[in-house]
Order: C-alpha cells, then sequence, then structure tokens
C-alpha cells in the first residue's frame, strides 16, 4: 500500500461502461512524486493523504472483480509516525 | 491506472491467434515519459490523452480473460484537474 | 519477496470497513530505501528486519481473498547471512 | 505490453518438471534496455523485434494456468509507427 | 523471469505459519544487482545463477497457491548465450 497525496480530478466521457459514476482522482506518492490515477471509494477530498492499493487488489476494493480499474484508494490517513531513529539508521 | 498519451502504433502478422483483431497501440506515460503497448477498446486516436490499466485487470478490460493481454486504454481523457498548492507542498 | 525494516504506523479512521481491526506499519525497503505500508501479521515492532509480500499474495497472508490490502508481512528476520564474493563478482 | 528485441537463449538442465520443452530466450527491453528472460510460443528468433507480456497475462499465454511462467512473447513485430510530434509534444 | 545469482540466507523464527520448511535464499539481479528474497523449490546453491518468477506465479511454482510467497527460484541455469550484435544494435 502506497501513501499518496490526492492533488486532482479527472474526466473522461469517453470510457469503459462499466467506469461510469467512479470518482477519478489524480493523487502523488509521497515519497518520490510520481502521479497516477486512482478510484476513491472513502470521499477523500483535495490535499488529504491517502493509502492507496493496486491491481488485483484496486478491483476488490471497489467491489466488482470485473472493473476496469487497478488503482484505489482506500482509507484517508489521520497521522503518520515514523520512528526517526529506525528510519535513518542502516544495519 | 495511468494517464498515458497515443503516439503510434504496432503491427505483428506472427502473433498468438487470440490477439488478431485488437488494435495495439503504442503509448507514452505522461510523467515521465516511458512507451509500451496497449490495446485500444475505446476508440482512441493518435496525440490524445488516455486513462491505462495494467496485469489481470487489463484482460477485464478486454473483456476475456484469457487473452494474452496485459495493459489496456480504458478511457479518453477530456480534462484533468491539477491543484498546484496541494501538488508541490510536501508534509 | 522485500527484506525492509518497520519504521512506523499509519491511522485511517476514515477506511474500507474490511480494513478495520488490521495494524498498519510503515516499512522501509532495506536495499534503496522506499517506504510503503503493510498490514502485519505477525506482530513485528519498530526497528525489526521484516519479510513483506506485495500484490495477490498479500491477500492470502492476511487470510480474506477480498480485504484492500496489497502488502503484508509475513516473518520477523532473526538473520541474514550473505556470501560476500558470490554479491560482488560479476559475471 | 513492452516492445523488445530478442537477444539470446537460456539454459536450465535443472529446474521446474513444468518448464521442460519451453523455449526459454533472454529479451532486452527497447526502451531502456533492461533484460529478461521470456517463454516464446510465436516462433521468434535473434534479433527480432517482439511484444512480450508479463505475470499472470504470461501464464494465459503459455496456455496452462499453472505453469511457473511470469514473462512470454506473443507477437514478432513487424512494424511501429510513431508519430513524431505526438511523442515529443508535452501538454 | 528474471536472471539472478543466489547469494545468501534469511532466517525467520516467527513468521506465517505456512512458510514452514520453505527455503528462503537471498537471490540478487544479475543486471541492476537490486537483492530480494526467493523461495527455492530447484536446490539451488550460494554463488548459481538462477530463474525466478515473481507475483501468484511464484505461488503456482511452490505448489500451493494460498502460501504468502511471491518470488520463487525455478531453475538452475547452466548456460546463458547472447547476440552481442541483436543486443547493442538499437534501431
Amino acid at each position: 500500500m502506497i501513501i499518496a497525496k490526492v492533488v486532482g480530478h479527472v474526466w473522461a466521457t469517453k470510457k469503459e461502461d462499466s467506469l461510469s459514476g467512479l470518482k477519478l482522482m489524480v493523487v502523488k506518492k509521497l515519497s518520490g512524486g510520481e502521479s497516477f490515477v486512482a478510484v476513491d471509494v472513502v470521499g477523500a477530498g483535495i490535499g488529504e493523504r491517502v493509502l492507496t492499493v493496486s491491481g488485483s487488489t484496486a478491483r476488490r476494493a471497489v467491489g466488482k472483480d470485473d472493473l476496469p480499474v487497478d488503482c484505489a484508494i482506500v482509507g484517508i490517513i489521520d497521522a503518520i509516525e515514523v520512528d526517526k531513529e529506525a528510519r535513518t539508521k542502516n544495519e
């Protein structure tokens, strides 16, 4: 699961029928900054940090296994607590 | 889901039988510029920005789970709206 | 399977219902340092080196195939023994 | 799907039984140059540009879902036509 | 499928029950040098070049689809023959 930030929206009129009604958001990986598109199932808003899943797991998250979806937002992050010592010490 | 741009076509006479009749397009990731080949199911044209899915999801998009396809174009993008502040501010 | 180090926790109140009760940890790849979030099923603690799996395998590890989970901690590493000669010699 | 070039062969006497009889070729990604091994199902030869699929899709391509195969050559490319303007213009 | 070299062992006492008895080896990608952990099903030894598979394919290789395994060694490489001209010429 990747921590990302919601940065925008995408609109596509001409699309696979089964994508109709899904909310497509542009998210940006927090570490690294790569952008991708995810289907939001938890009501996330611009600027929020979210938890995303990809691949076949994203279809499970959206709830129908035959959807053409490979990335989904599954949680809105309240807090991240990282232990500085553990993060920087290399063994 | 990756935002990409359609940049070309690929032709392969000698191929897996089940690929016959599928429209194979060369697409280029918008952020980063890597190129790959995707099966188009929405009638995309050269120069258009599209939404692509990969892996087992691409087989779902093309509609038959036993096709040797791992990337598909599932939407033609009308508009992308990115919040500048959200995109550049790092927390 | 990736060797990573547990460096923190993530909290998300608003999330996919099925994620409730799962322990979400921030882990950092030992080689490379990229961070991601994994569900812990073996009782790992901050600072420990762990074995993680991703994709559909992570759902198997957590034990329910319809969970929106794509990364899991499946072992706590006691020891890593690397043969220096094998590692550095390039054929 | 990735465009790659066939550059060599791999031999492995000691292997998973179900790999017996499969033709293992070394292929090199056309953009980027990374090398990997793919099972050839279309009769590709050294120097040819091919279309490869990976992951669970490769098992479908080889035709048996329980094979330990995660990359396959599914087409021999006759021609690639890329629109120069579309490829270089960034929006 | 990735060509890698076996460079070490990993031990984990506290782990998912179903991992018990599996041989966990540290392998290093031949091109690039990234390290990861793979379950050995062919009796590979330190210093040998091996063929690895990942994702759902690795579970097939180990023989049980519900194992928390996403990388496996499926062959010991005897020889790699690469055509120099094909490898270096870019079209």
